[in-house]
């Protein structure tokens, strides 16, 4: 085995994904994290992150793409989107390798501009590829920028891209997702205050979330079919982890879904197809997706569960990464539940 | 005014809805709590309940029919199913009217032998009269025995009722529903073990619930129409409330449904129309059913909350109460929630 | 009964406290809320707190004095420190009585200035009354200002008084105390985000809490001795109550703690003396203060519980009202616990 | 390096403990896991933890000696007390080492017997060693019996004994303990069930719990000084981690305890010393110790936080384990937190 170590960055380290990609990344075999930055600089790590004390004591420096390709191969980015373009666009230039957490390369140019903002970078954007690993493997093998799958999208399309064929497509889809307020960002609000979630649930953009285009528009290029996508998302008074429960109608009754999808990921080590409901717990602290489907007639009923924070971000990016560098996939990939 | 108190029963002490009934008969102005019964007998009431301590001692017996009656008026039921009938007969026989908040008097017979057990007492079932003031305020009024609906079913109800006529029966509804840990009764056991729900969420008997039967039912003898229900509960960590999320097809464009509901409610007391999506935190501690309705094109999403030991249970037993006795619907019935 | 209506402004209608007091005075039947008052004003109750919905519609004015001593008797003060005593004195020069939630009344003046700011209302300072009506009711009933005590001084005050005399004072008492996160306060910061306080527990200002000297100086009053008071406070991940343990040794071993308190209290209403070790969630929702104590030898454990919102600051403050105008102590005070 | 693999077997894989130890083993580099057992057998391990679905599928057998005996070397006991010695006496005859997490092996006879019940295996008793790893590293490495220390016997006495010369022995030691729910255990209860302990918080066994001879016991070998140890837990509503806060006297004024702390550590790897209070969740899903300090005067506070069922039991019994062998004291053991 050759244990070179490739030298890696990341950017945006202040924030939820950014901690995960530090923590996963300080025990990957051979990513070496050779930079860190974030929008300030000038602190140390475990002054940014009081639970890496004694793990992890680096300088955080103020983010500069030139600094960052003297050192590193690859830079993830955990930044918000429009600040992650600009960053991409000058690192690729400078011959980084990019795993983007953001949905600046998300997105054909339409949608991506119908719900964020004008894009500045739009030739790579073209050339981005869907880090999703079981769908895009062979395209994130030979690229040099990926764009990470949003979390609501990475457990709705594992359950629903197998059925692509199946789903009649003259009938709504419907999504009723729920997360945890990771999600949500560090940023102080009064979504995140404490008492206002706790012993509470509530809807937010329901039918308007920018992640229900993203699961349009990849089911639409997987398929070539036009379904119509209806999203609505949950916040729980829980930290981690996030549920996808989607509700459709098959062109034909008489469908065996579990048969369906233990075939269809029967070589996938982090797809995992369950004979009873999916719990959020579950797969949390692990880069699995866990799935479980029931059809009543035409009827389908598809439960997945991931961490949001690793499979819907930061452990999918480095799954990413190691594909781009020809790594074994699974290579400092967690596996093993935070469970109890 | 008329000040003379009319005194009651609780049958089923022991358990959350139990509680809930003596915490609202205690000051209630008319209700005079006169029985409390549960399995066991021999307990003071605040050894059940050490959180009424200092404001109930009555001590709680182990219930018997015949000495109801010759006390009481009314009596409450908390009982399991099945349980439930063998003492409502009974009391209705010695003349007491009764409230029942088990399942038992809910449903028509076939529906009921089919998803509970053997119907013991057909004779009252065919009298009695479910408990959705909203709806069947009239036959309450003249009713000895009402059976209160359950929990997922009053908010499910109150949110699609309004829409019968405009609803496409020909495509499923689809039920998304989600209830704290108080919905899973005071029973031990895995799942309702601190370590398996806390920072968790799961889906339970999908699509094959009992309260789906109800739902529909309900729907059909409301509407003399045939709905497809889909239901799906899932257990939330929290303690008190339930939200009931509702997707289906309207069978044309162009409904405006927040005024529709606002039309629908305007002379009722106990729901509230929001303009956003509802939490399940401002009902709770009340008689409110808080809901919310987004359409897009033929698309409804409806989104309803409740206290399901309150409205899914305790308060709206004791509304069905008041209207028996010709009193003030709201008499006794608490508006005000926990919030924060 | 004369039933004639008190009119009283709630000043500081935004915050927790603030919305506690709305919801304890819409249902007290003697004072009638005539005045509410934040700084920003323009607003309707119902849109500060969405669950008042339906409950309570009133507008909320840009507090004024001069608006509300034309109107009110009687003025809550849910404000910060500071801002309060302005208000306070301009009210009471306005002949409008006070019960001041802050703590600006408090204390003594020279404990106030090192543990505060510098007092700007020294003259009402020296004839305001420490709201414990067990300990100050006679004081209360002829006072126009009462300075509601804090949350943690509250519980640790009623359950050290009764032993004042039998505590050896050469040792130190050390008291660890829990609050919910609304003692936090509305206001978006790292520490009340959820993700910080959930499944945590951290301590904060341990030995320099600003309540410490606070129920050092009321134990000197009561018991003209000197107690070395030392305070640990610790944030929950709960919403509502406080718990707090205090340890000391007493002069003299062989005291029978728990008849000591039962007596003591013997003809108190809000005061709760458990044989068992008390839990937070038991007085949610009153007025009550619940006690347990244990003694081994000479050292005595106190253990002490009640909802920080209410006990602590607002049902508080309402019977601290009740004193003031003659009133019956338990008029609209709550009893009735929000378990489960 | 010698990586010759070292199999193990993990006894009781059942509960919480249990499932840790595997979590541990499974990635361990050295310790690997040829037999699991537990009281029934005959199921396999993603049954009795789904999380571990797709991660170790291996049979779970009914716990027998001797055949442990024949193909480990080391077996970890996840037992209640007594069951415990019954297995370790049989497997310590049969020439395999064990680390018994039971409480059977860490006291001396006469506080056992007055704390547990009769002790069946006095000869081993002689011979076990309590296995702190900071205080008892040299007797650990020779010994083919260790006794795993409590959970908050465990933090306890990583933050007394560093000061067992300075604290005044004339005073009592007062120590408030907090403990997340895992560290009930498995079993449905009503203290476990959800609704209880959500929002909640209570002390239980006040002064009489059985970790408090433990720690008196170990302080006064370590010192040869009796300390009057005063100990009351409660439970928190979290899943993981428990605090310790401890209050006492110094002989002397002037104890710079921060720095002695540093300074007493500044070899260990597993023990981190703060500058300001610790919270529960940074070493949750780590083997370290979190302990602050503060002097005032005379006094000493003391906050230690650790993973209950981590250094607080597995990855404490996995560390003895590489050191009853000779191996590296950090192999396999996590440092990374499972914050956010």
């Amino acid at each position: 085995m050759n244990n070179k170590k490739i030298p890696v960055a990341i950017i945006g380290a202040s924030g939820y994904t950014g901690l995960e990609l530090l923590k996963l990344l300080i025990t990957h075999p051979i990513f070496e994290i050779v930079y860190i930055g974030n929008s300030e600089g000038e602190v140390r790590v475990e002054e940014l992150h009081p639970s890496l004390k004694g793990v992890l004591s680096q300088s955080v420096l103020k983010s500069n793409a030139k600094e960052i390709a003297k050192v590193a191969d690859l830079a993830f980015l955990a930044l918000p989107h429009k600040t992650a373009m600009g960053f991409a666009s000058e690192l690729l230039e400078l011959g980084v390798k990019v795993v983007d957490l953001s949905a600046d390369y998300r997105l054909e140019l339409d949608t991506y501009e119908a719900y964020y903002c004008k894009h500045t970078d739009k030739e790579n954007l073209q050339n981005a590829v869907y880090g999703l690993p079981e769908f895009y493997r062979n395209e994130i093998k030979n690229s040099s920028l990926v764009a990470n799958p949003g979390c609501y999208p990475t457990a709705a399309l594992l359950s629903l891209l197998p059925f692509c064929d199946l789903i009649d497509e003259n009938f709504p889809i419907f999504i009723d997702a729920k997360s945890g307020v990771s999600g949500a960002g560090k940023k102080c609000t009064p979504k995140t205050h404490f008492v206002s979630i706790d012993e509470n649930i509530f809807a937010y953009n329901p039918l308007m979330h920018r992640h229900q285009p993203e699961i349009a528009e990849k089911m639409r290029l997987q398929s070539k079919k036009e379904f119509d996508i209806n999203f609505v998302p949950h916040l729980l008074p829980l930290i981690r982890g996030e549920m996808v429960d989607s509700y459709m109608l098959l062109k034909d009754e008489g469908v065996d879904a579990p048969s369906l999808l233990k075939e269809f990921y029967k070589n996938e080590r982090f797809v995992r197809i369950y004979d009873k409901p999916v719990d959020i717990k579950s797969p949390s602290g692990t880069n699995f997706c866990d799935i479980f489907a029931k059809v009543e007639g035409k009827k389908l009923y598809l439960n997945a569960a991931i961490d949001n924070i690793l499979r819907g971000s930061s452990s999918q990016a480095v799954v990413n990464a190691n594909i781009m560098f020809q790594l074994e996939e699974n290579l400092g990939i967690p596996t093993i539940s935070y469970v109890p």
